[in-house]
């Protein structure tokens, strides 16, 4: 009567907004200064004044019509222009507008990808730990999700088990840096082996493997001395997807893009399957005034500091406490070795404390749990006492 | 290498759209002043004021994080509530604020609706003329879209065609009213001889068939003396798509919602599909500005008494042209059969004189045009001579 597998995607919410939905909930019961959700990715800090500064000149100035009516399907063209030219600027790759389609933000950005690129019996890999919801959008777009490991120590990907897996199935590799929910941040070197790898295998198979980058965090970056450079600078065959969700804490605005590296080989070609792809899937159009603050904004962040102090407090901390954590260079996540070997067993425990995150489970990653520490720094230093007791309950 | 369905979607635009781009070339070259683009239904009338007044309010009064953080997917539960609540006063039909699915907009609120429902081997009736995106969105979630008649005088459906089509195939019809491209609003006896064929069929199948109402021109109803009624009330099965994109002149912000009648059977299963369906998609959530926008402004609509003169002024001058019009109760469009039997050449013809309209070819109505007249009265008042002059050049 229904689709199956909608029914269990809407009825199994994801783990991250079954206990996202769960702390809203705990919250009227017991106030919300006692509930410590670090479920979800949802920035604590306000979006720079700048947004709704724009936000309201845009409205005022500009006519209703024009405003609020549609766009061009792949996005305003001055919008594109005005970004694409802070990328090129910004990130060392050139681009042009005609090189971006705007996004109804960082999911919409990998569905139409996904889309615009499946063939049938494609393969798309991911490393793990990934974004739980890959899993969704790739299974989605009709390809099979393969999961490679990652190096325990540095949570970097495991290159030889890429070497092995690459096939004639490949129809590219989803990386995600700065990474949610490890921190971890890809440097120079691991790129260039990535992307080195990539080339090799699309050329022993004859076929081109597309490097897919998803980018929501990229300017989440705390202690990296290296300038972050557009990946499209490694690798031709490169897409990127952006959303302005946590750089501009606005991630209920729904306002991204794609950019498709115009050195590709047939890049028009590509570009026209994205705007297709947007089509068959009922985006129509970027929200018309979120494309003109994005171009206002872009550039642009939250104010940082807060993540990072969130982020040195929660580390030292929990690392004093004795558990195990990857140091985060970005994103605003802190991935965590659960203190027993069930990891959901862990969080069940944690919850007692009103201590809310995520099991690594769905992350492709058992045994580890993500703390998301978006959150207001007072929310941190009043929820370490409960991280102690739950130290001491497991003896660490 | 790609997919070729999306390249095809993204490189052959739809006959629209790519009017609707033409058009802004060609104004570049002559002046906007004089070209009369009659192609897309891009509301010309701006929003009510409320609709700027409460993006001020909503942006000065809720704190940041709050107004710009993600909702539930299924969006806010006070603007649900608040949407629920008027609809259910409005048209007739009880509804809670969890039988609504907020979504970015009418195209949204179909892919997601047909993708929740789809399975294997579905078929989806729509009648002709039909908005063209339907064969899109229907063939998008894998189902076969399956094409009935009017009657060529009425624009209603040809109820006996229906009668033979439904099938152990047919998972649901389609309908949509006021009609895009026709104009024609379902009366009550349609909506009744309609539900009642479903009912019987379904009951003969021993399964069960949506009926699925997009209803984006719903508050544009120029003449009718009938009060608007949800469809709910004539089926159960019926799931209603809504978008505010042209009752509230905003269809570049794309906001609109699903309302899942809850009178049907296993009504929170088919909940669930859509909250699936969304999620598959990559929706995450509606933009969440918007939501509040919508729930400030539900039940408003911008000034209607302009579509009304629009209508008024177009349809009495093409008739005493000497064109054959089909009078439209609602939306803001004018089905015209074209002075020749190709519509395309037809269409052509009249770009000479700089009136660009969109052949019925792919409303699936060879042979007629859509004008669409949502544009400054102004504008039709000095396209009205160049169409006096193509009916000339026909000898109408």
């Amino acid at each position: 009567m229904i689709n199956d597998k909608m029914y269990a995607l809407g009825s199994k919410r994801s783990s991250i907004r079954e206990i996202f939905e769960y702390a809203k909930a705990r919250a009227q019961e017991i106030g919300v200064e006692n509930v410590f959700d670090f479920s979800i990715g949802n920035p604590s800090v306000p979006a720079p004044d700048q947004v709704n500064e724009s936000i309201e000149k845009i409205v005022r100035e500009t006519p209703s019509v024009a405003l609020h009516g549609y766009t061009s399907a792949q996005g305003d063209k001055s919008v594109r222009d005005t970004i694409a030219a802070n990328y090129s600027r910004r990130f060392g790759a050139a681009i042009s507008g005609d090189d971006l389609y705007m996004t109804c933000g960082a999911a919409a950005s990998l569905t139409i990808t996904l889309h615009a690129l499946h063939e049938n019996g494609d393969e798309i890999i991911v490393f793990a730990p990934y974004f739980a919801e890959y899993k969704v959008f790739i299974e989605g777009a009709g390809a099979k999700l393969v999961v490679l490991p990652s190096d325990e120590k540095t949570m970097l990907p495991d290159f030889a088990a890429l070497e092995k897996a690459v096939n004639v199935r490949t129809k590219g590799v989803l990386i995600n840096s700065p990474n949610n929910p490890s921190g971890v941040v890809y440097d120079e070197k691991t790129m260039e082996t990535l992307c080195g790898i990539l080339a090799a295998k699309s050329k022993e198979f004859g076929k081109r493997i597309f490097l897919i980058s998803d980018e929501p965090y990229r300017e989440l970056v705390y202690d990296t001395k290296t300038v972050v450079v557009s990946p499209m600078r490694y690798f031709d065959d490169c897409i990127v997807c952006y959303s302005y969700s946590k750089s501009l804490s606005l991630p209920g605005e729904r306002i991204g893009y794609i950019a498709v590296n115009p050195r590709m080989e047939n890049a028009k070609e590509v570009y026209a399957a994205v705007c297709g792809a947007g089509r068959s899937l009922g985006f129509v159009c970027a929200p018309a005034l979120f494309q003109r603050v994005a171009a206002a904004c872009d550039g642009l962040t939250a104010d940082l500091s807060v993540y990072k102090r969130n982020r040195d407090l929660l580390y030292n901390a929990l690392t004093e406490y004795g558990f195990t954590c990857i140091y985060p260079d970005g994103a605003f996540y802190l991935f965590v070795k659960a203190a027993e070997k069930d990891a959901k067993a862990f969080c069940a425990k944690a919850k007692k404390y009103e201590l809310l995150f995520v099991a690594g489970d769905d992350f492709g990653y058992p045994g580890w749990v993500r703390i998301a520490y978006c959150v207001r720094t007072e929310q941190i230093e009043r929820a370490l006492p409960l991280f102690q007791k739950l130290a001491q309950e497991y003896g660490l």
